[in-house]
């Protein structure tokens, strides 16, 4: 049995997270339609992996800039993918101050199109390239329905936008920067990924080709994760950003995007969260670590003061809970909101000079000795959790992966326990779209570096030498 | 005689200032007519400034939280002052997707609106008090004439937002965000700042009282540097934020907000910088030093390396320059870009075992050892940029403030040689307005902690108990 307000993820799982994102006071609902309220404790989430993400951009030379939000319609529609792409889901200002606009703008709902135009003020010659420059933005996309950290209206993301002398450079950057992500969501998430290339259908609106990664939620749905996108010269032309190359020639840059979102907060609960709340990887928790003191002797309150210290000055991210709570309400209220250790100490322990230690994944409770290795038992423990949590993930998404031969066999998973099918794909989209008919089965990515089924299209039956993910889209 | 892209400070202040920023690669304009584009050298000085003040934020117990960019027409109509104040510079968005919206939207231009809805649903008790909340946020306002981090039609800022059970409490927040502000400025920016409260006809639209911090440009403009306000109850009464006090009756909440934004940049800019270019306080330069290796001799660049490792390990953050430029032409882009300290190193200098340490400030150059004292005396000299910059800045500001008893004085100042005017103010909007007259010269703010000069009303020569600074409005 969990937590009082929140539905069993095995019973209701979109209730289920939806009172996991309220319970642990994450998101609220605005009253603005499909935008939403980052609360605190959800945007340190954010914040954490935005100072983990920005350390590795910036370690592989990226720079941050900051670009306008508006966009001009005109400037907007010269690339025609694009404008295709993000026409029907945009946001229009068409007013200022007091009086209507010669043009209306577009309010942006991903920054191509004005990197480009500044790219193609500043550049001239090869000396000038590369530049590989980075936003941490808000972006808008008018969606019809929309999901805390899922999908809306307004979210939070980062671009990078990069532009190259050679094909072989940005090729090289987009696969950098999609391992920068598989890695993140690795090591700090403990999210295992599919990384693969979106079919023609799938990808960015204008890209050459897009990357991605995919993971998987606790009932088996497909989450695009992060993406990565190779542009060739296509933008380059649309938006003229020429160089002088060294044989003195004109010549289009070549261009990258990559980028990740709030979503990965969802990505993150529907992966470790449980019944009883939220359920945080200690590498990318805001708090760490909470101790909570039984009482209010002074010895037991200054030993608690002491451990803090301790454990702070190790580099654990740690807090004391002194609020006048009974300790039980406040057991319930570090729970749910994911701390992944808590530690209890009362006068008992004092006596015994032990603490409890209470983990958040598996909710074991164990007595640890007070003394000069504690520090070392709250950072293993720390790590062990940051371990269990990426094996659980990975075992279960390893358990719902299966591959499949027949239309038939992919309905039935579907529709059963469903998860990443692996199945060969021809190439042809009315093959790709009539997957859609099971539970809007997607494409998720080709797997290119990984050996091919021998066999047929899963649909058609002919010839096929793609291997493909197909998942449950989101 | 300075840089040569760049006007002289004396000659044209308007356009050196345009020159330094476009030199120093701070700013771009962008094609969204009045935005600007924030280029990786003017935003990582943003950044810098989010980091120090945002650890200040967080000591004193605010939490980050992010809401919608959108406000409903009718939501922010319900505060009267705060509509007639936004809307003739508002910026509407009234499409999305395909379709008219049912209500146009705002853009925000300041966010009491939604952080009023947001409180008025998640507080119901005193317990609940205080909300320490504030937001790292993108924000509109319609201007026509636009500057480089001056004015623009989009900015970046902070906005802190917090409600409190007492009047007191509230009001010492006041006080006390005012002057993490005000040290802010002193000790990182080197501007010393004059702080005071603004008058009823320049305090923010809504607000009870707002305190102001202002400093002094180079040529003797006045700028508002931030700003913090008292809202007492009247925001809560326009959106019913209410809570049971401890008698266990409903009371509405009592309100703050406070904010700096981007312009600070140009406060920096305007006090420090000269006809070569951008000058830095080292305590808020994203680059504090750089090593500029005079030829490609291996052992100088070992040496080099070896320099840089000691300097970055003692939390000083410098750069070595290794690109195949001239040593003149590196001299001079290092500083048109403000970096406080470079460190030359040559053949000769290896021979004779020194370094020559050119200060960006007063541009000296001074050979030292290089021995292991080499960290103490670069970081010694930083320190004494940063003290010498904050003692030119305050020396220059101390002689542009002139107490003035007589309109025809203020006028002379005004027209020969401006600054910050001390005078005498009988509280009359009319007065107020007629010191306009003189080159647009309005009230900074009243001194409250100043003794007042025994003086009539320098306007109309009538009995006056508020002692003013005034001075030209940027």
């Amino acid at each position: 049995m969990g937590n009082k307000a929140i539905t069993s993820r095995d019973i209701d799982f979109a209730k289920w997270y939806t009172n996991v994102v309220q319970a642990a006071k994450l998101i609220d609902y605005s009253s603005v339609k499909g935008c939403m309220i980052y609360e605190p404790n959800g945007y340190a989430i954010w914040e954490k992996m935005q100072s983990v993400l920005d350390k590795k951009f910036k370690e592989t030379g990226h720079q941050n800039v900051y670009l306008p939000i508006f966009i001009p319609e005109s400037l907007f529609a010269k690339e025609s993918e694009l404008i295709a792409g993000f026409a029907p889901e945009g946001a229009w200002v068409t007013h200022g101050g007091e009086s209507k606009l010669e043009e209306r703008l577009l309010v942006r709902p991903t920054s191509e199109t004005l990197f480009c135009d500044y790219y193609s003020k500043i550049v001239t010659s090869y000396r000038d390239l590369p530049k590989l420059y980075n936003q941490w933005a808000n972006v808008v996309r008018w969606e019809k329905e929309t999901r805390p950290f899922l999908r809306s209206r307004e979210f939070l993301w980062q671009e990078g936008h990069t532009i190259h002398e050679t094909a072989k450079e940005a090729e090289e950057e987009t696969l950098r920067m999609l391992n920068i992500y598989k890695n993140f969501f690795e090591e700090y998430l403990a999210i295992p990924v599919i990384v693969g290339r979106k079919t023609e259908k799938e990808k960015f609106a204008g890209a050459e080709y897009t990357y991605t990664i995919e993971s998987l939620t606790y009932n088996g749905v497909a989450l695009q994760s992060g993406t990565s996108h190779y542009f060739g010269q296509k933008f380059a032309k649309a938006y003229d950003v020429k160089f002088k190359n060294r044989n003195n020639e004109d010549e289009y840059v070549y261009q990258t995007s990559w980028g990740v979102t709030t979503r990965m907060i969802g990505a993150l609960i529907m992966t470790h969260s449980d019944d009883f709340g939220l359920v945080l990887p200690p590498k990318i928790a805001p708090r760490q670590v909470v101790i909570v003191p039984i009482g209010n002797d002074e010895k037991l309150l200054n030993i608690c003061e002491d451990l803090l210290k301790k454990l702070n000055n190790a580099g654990i991210t740690t807090f004391i809970d002194k609020t006048e709570k009974t300790p039980g309400f406040k057991f319930a209220e570090h729970e749910v909101n994911g701390i992944p250790v808590r530690i209890e100490f009362g006068l008992r322990d004092f006596e015994n000079k032990k603490v409890t230690l209470a983990r958040r994944d598996t909710r074991e409770r164990i007595q640890v000795e007070l003394d000069d290795n504690i520090v070392n038992a709250v950072q293993n423990l720390l790590d062990d959790i940051q371990v269990n949590l990426y094996n659980t993930a990975k075992k279960r998404r390893d358990e719902k992966t299966y591959e499949c031969h027949t239309y038939e066999e992919v309905e039935k998973i579907m529709n059963t326990n469903p998860g990443f099918i692996k199945a060969m794909w021809c190439g042809l989209e009315e093959c790709e779209i009539k997957m859609k008919d099971i539970k809007g089965t997607k494409s998720r990515c080709i797997l290119e570096n990984e050996k091919a089924i021998d066999d047929k299209c899963v649909v058609c039956g002919k010839r096929a030498n793609k291997l493909v993910v197909w998942g449950i889209q989101y």
